[in-house]
């Protein structure tokens, strides 16, 4: 089994070094695992000149799994797209046609006093936010700033066949099938042609799973019940614009932002696994980042790329040990707990496992 | 001063009486107002065949001010753009170039216990989600859904020309420098081009601002920080669509929804004044509808379009007398509060007035 670890910026090297130590734990005994890195992000370019070289997107596709750190910082966001360390990873998912990002929202029950919302509004949350990631008005053309009578003009175009808006919906069901039932699609049919017709598909796609029950919500609307009744939700499948913003909402309501994994899969089940977290240059090697999300997204290659269930459920039950004996990263810190570096949280885990 | 009424469906009509009761008590001395009332919205089309009348249009347009209540339903949203009552509010705002919209958002002292977010995030919180209305996807061409390859493809159009940008730049630099100096524009830089000349703009603009401190946010990051920080924010600039999402998520941190007016202006300060909370046709009809959202909105025409101030904040101050002796309409109902109606809740307000 062959896992290419691209690190990227920011906090993404030291977070994915601790995954990389859960993995080699639980593969202590059993088929083990190849790990080979890659440089990727403003790490790449500023070695090669190219934030995604030809060689990491070769190994990535190559790969069983990818696990991925984070790529990009503020400071490459100023120069032109094909110089940006956050464009690789666009670049990426299109170029492995990763299409289905899913992330998981739960409240962790030691955690939830880190949230801003009530305790009451957020136990039993757990969600997954399904979001399209190849498509949409992140890829559609013509895109561009032009000058018309004199002045500038920016244009993109939100774009999607009724083939991806389908084989997204048909993930959506699906995983709802596997939980509690309800899958809710989230969209602007109200205003946007394009997306009466993701409302529109994802209902005929529904016909084949009598067994979920499909709702639909304004993206407006959405944002304001993710705040108001999150628990509500089960799995929400929505476009690549949309699921940004509702995704990252979602994942701060808990408090667990720097707990949280995602995965992004294509057709195959290949997949690249990121924190949802990013880059977060600011605390970079300083030894303070959560890894945990990380560890996470090793869990869920384990799971969704390799088949590992029984292992991917280890990792996850050494990081609820981990946080029942009290361990914390500086980010989730409270008063009574021990305080830990990312190294050491990262042994920690490793310990547990 | 002459006053088009344009209550609408759903609760618009309930909520509105309110508003103009409190406009009348207001006016019991001085200059008084004429209220001319006029269909829109699936009330409009039942009779006449389109949501937005051209003699509902044209009064609109006349009037000094219009106090909206709400259109459509989700039942009209199932059909044809032109017979849906929520477009009859798209039209008007592009009609009457309505490119400003304002939407305050305080935590109200009284209602803080209604929301699901903790009482430590949200005291102080008071802040402006200042949305374009007249641009982006909402508006661009091309857009429709066609056939390619025997497949449906949906397209829609995000466009910005710079100079609707700096209108709405302007009117965001204007609003924060009369507040606490501090501008956040959010956007999508990172991806869409549209986006990348939005922030050029707005920086552009900010060289005529010295005194106002701007910053940029990329709109994922944003729907986070509102959660995680509201009370950092104190003007929010940003486009149609994102505005749209955002300003939802802003108005239901607060738990007050049914509490919050907004304001959509033109060029010559001439507006449509609108509740945020929508036409809830569940609960119309019921006398049980918050009116306050609209009775407020009569106190932001008064300040925005009628130059009126010293009557503006009559109204205000009778809510939060109102609100201060424990009268509650359901929606903010607590222990030991009285609870209204919203015809009696309604007269509370003109009572103190
Ligand atoms: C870095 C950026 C291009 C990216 C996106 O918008 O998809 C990020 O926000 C994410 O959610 O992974
Ligand atoms: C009804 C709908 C068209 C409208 C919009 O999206 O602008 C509404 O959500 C709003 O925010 O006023």
């Amino acid at each position: 089994m062959h896992i290419a670890v691209l690190a990227g910026d920011g906090i993404g090297p030291e977070v994915t070094r601790q995954a990389v130590k859960a993995l080699r734990a639980v593969a202590a005994n059993g088929p083990q695992f190849d790990f080979t890195e890659a440089p990727i992000g403003d790490a790449a370019y500023d070695t090669t000149g190219d934030p995604l070289p030809e060689a990491t997107a070769a190994l990535a596709e190559r790969a069983d799994a990818v696990l991925f750190g984070a790529a990009g910082t503020y400071e490459s966001d100023l120069r032109p797209p094909e110089q940006r360390g956050g464009h690789a990873l666009l670049r990426l998912r299109k170029r492995m046609d990763l299409f289905a990002n899913y992330r998981p929202v739960m409240a962790f029950p030691e955690l939830i006093g880190a949230s801003t919302l009530k305790r009451e509004a957020l136990e039993g949350v757990d969600l997954i936010v399904l979001r399209e990631l190849t498509g949409d008005i992140y890829f559609g053309t013509p895109r561009g700033v032009h000058v018309e009578n004199g002045e500038r003009v920016g244009i993109n175009t939100m774009r999607y066949t009724e083939g991806e808006i389908r084989r997204v919906a048909h993930a959506g069901f699906r995983a709802a099938a596997t939980r509690r039932k309800k899958l809710c699609s989230v969209d602007k049919a109200n205003v946007l042609e394009t997306m009466a017709l993701w409302r529109e598909v994802v209902s005929e796609v529904g016909r084949d799973y009598p067994e979920v029950e499909l709702t639909h919500l304004y993206v407006d609307a959405a944002s304001m019940h993710l705040i108001r009744r999150p628990r509500d939700f089960d799995v929400i499948v929505t476009g690549n614009i949309f699921g940004d913003i509702l995704s990252d909402a979602a994942a701060m309501l808990t408090g667990s932002i720097g707990m949280l994994p995602s995965a992004s899969l294509n057709a195959e089940g290949r997949g690249l696994y990121e924190p949802v977290h990013g880059s977060a240059p600011d605390i970079a090697g300083k030894d303070i980042a959560n890894p945990l999300a990380s560890v996470l997204c090793g869990a869920m290659l384990l799971r969704h790329s390799l088949g590992q269930a029984e292992r991917a459920e280890r990792i996850e039950t050494a990081v609820r040990r981990v946080l029942a004996e009290g361990y914390r990263t500086a980010d989730i810190m409270e008063d009574g707990a021990t305080r830990l570096g990312t190294e050491a949280m990262g042994d920690a885990v490793a310990r547990e496992i």
